[in-house]
């Protein structure tokens, strides 16, 4: 763990672009997002976030971090939205963290070269990740104090405009469920109806009539059906799906 | 019309990211998207694009550059997508456009660090606006030979990677149609069903059934039914519609 925070040097990065990474995950009828906390004196959470390397695609770039924090590549991983506003800059969320934390913070005070270059206005580039949570061991990094997956009605309040960029990323999720048949990416290898349900109740927040959501899942042919699930109770056991296009 | 050109200077705006808009329209059954061409010896065509000051929000600036070619300010206007490729950069393009137009560049090419400002690698935001083309008399700017409306099926080859931004933002349109109910941005005030539908087989280039559409498009309860056209027939006459959340 670092004593000391090192701002990102100019030198490598594209100046004022960042990326900034809401990862989904979906557990206990849930849907969760995965938020490290900084490991610092007060209380300060932000999404998995980073910067663009000079010869690194963008998409690259949302990549590497997502990996940085799940170690994993392969996931469903898209841009959902560009944060621009002209007063978007990290200076009050840095005042704050180096007033709590000076004898940390002396040598990132000292550079004001890197001082300026991260407390000058950021465009962010918004991705939304999803995975499956059973799949997932969360990493910290050095910076982090903690890493948790926290239930989307129960989030913390995060730095900047994260939680607004969270609202975004819930907002364009349900906008592309259908059309993209995406939300299988948030399931384990196999699960039956009633879990895909549970799924798409959680995401929408509200109920859904069971003979019209399984007709019109299982209208879209993209579901695999595979032997009965073993309860104990034979006559009841469910079936098991699988997606076919994973 | 300026003799030289100008690279944007460094002053006021952010580094390394622009704004590309293509903007849609609708005429003879097809639709259609606004280019410029621009004003030097060589054939080339480019998107309405430009960067953001510091002091301006992005979407901002997206709706400066719309209007700058168009007029207007108060049309559908939305991000589609980042484009950000390493690779990305103007210098191919302007290596060509400077050696046909060796007499015109003279200025831009001593300017050393103007160039040095533009060559550099470029993150686009990409938004796209749908405009009534009844309602818009695209402008030239300074550095525009011609600026002219081109039918989506007979396109020119543009510069950098701005055919693949069109393709793009007509899968964003047409992902995005049914959803947001945006298609009649692209409408007159008022229209037949028959116009509606003509619309929509333009946009996504294959025909629907007759009253299979008609039920569809009437069942978002989107639209109000006025008078009757007047066309000499009276008993063929079409009913004539707006759409209410305009």
């Amino acid at each position: 763990m670092s004593q000391n925070l090192h701002y990102p040097s100019e030198q490598g990065y594209i100046a004022q672009l960042s990326i900034d990474c809401v990862i989904f995950g979906y557990r206990d009828r849930q849907l969760h997002v995965l938020v490290p906390k900084l490991n610092f004196n007060g209380e300060f959470w932000a999404l998995p976030s980073g910067f663009v390397y000079n010869d690194e695609d963008v998409d690259a770039a949302a990549t590497r971090i997502l990996q940085d924090r799940t170690g994993l590549a392969d996931v469903y991983l898209d841009q959902f939205r560009v944060f621009g506003k002209a007063a978007r800059t990290n200076l009050s969320f840095l005042e704050k963290l180096i007033a709590l934390n000076p004898d940390k913070l002396g040598e990132g005070i000292n550079n004001r070269k890197e001082y300026e270059w991260i407390t000058r206005r950021f465009v962010t580039i918004g991705y939304y990740a999803l995975v499956d949570m059973n799949k997932l061991v969360p990493k910290q990094n050095e910076l982090d104090q903690s890493i948790d997956w926290y239930p989307i009605k129960d989030l913390p309040v995060l730095i900047l405009d994260h939680n607004e960029m969270i609202a975004t990323a819930l907002e364009t999720l349900r906008e592309n469920l259908d059309r993209k048949l995406i939300a299988f990416n948030l399931l384990p290898e196999t699960f039956t109806m009633k879990e895909v349900q549970e799924l798409y109740e959680a995401i929408f927040d509200r109920p859904f009539a069971r003979n019209n959501f399984q007709k019109k899942i299982l209208d879209l042919n993209v579901l695999e059906r595979l032997d009965k699930k073993f309860t104990g109770a034979a006559n009841k056991a469910p079936y098991l799906y699988r997606f076919l296009n994973r």
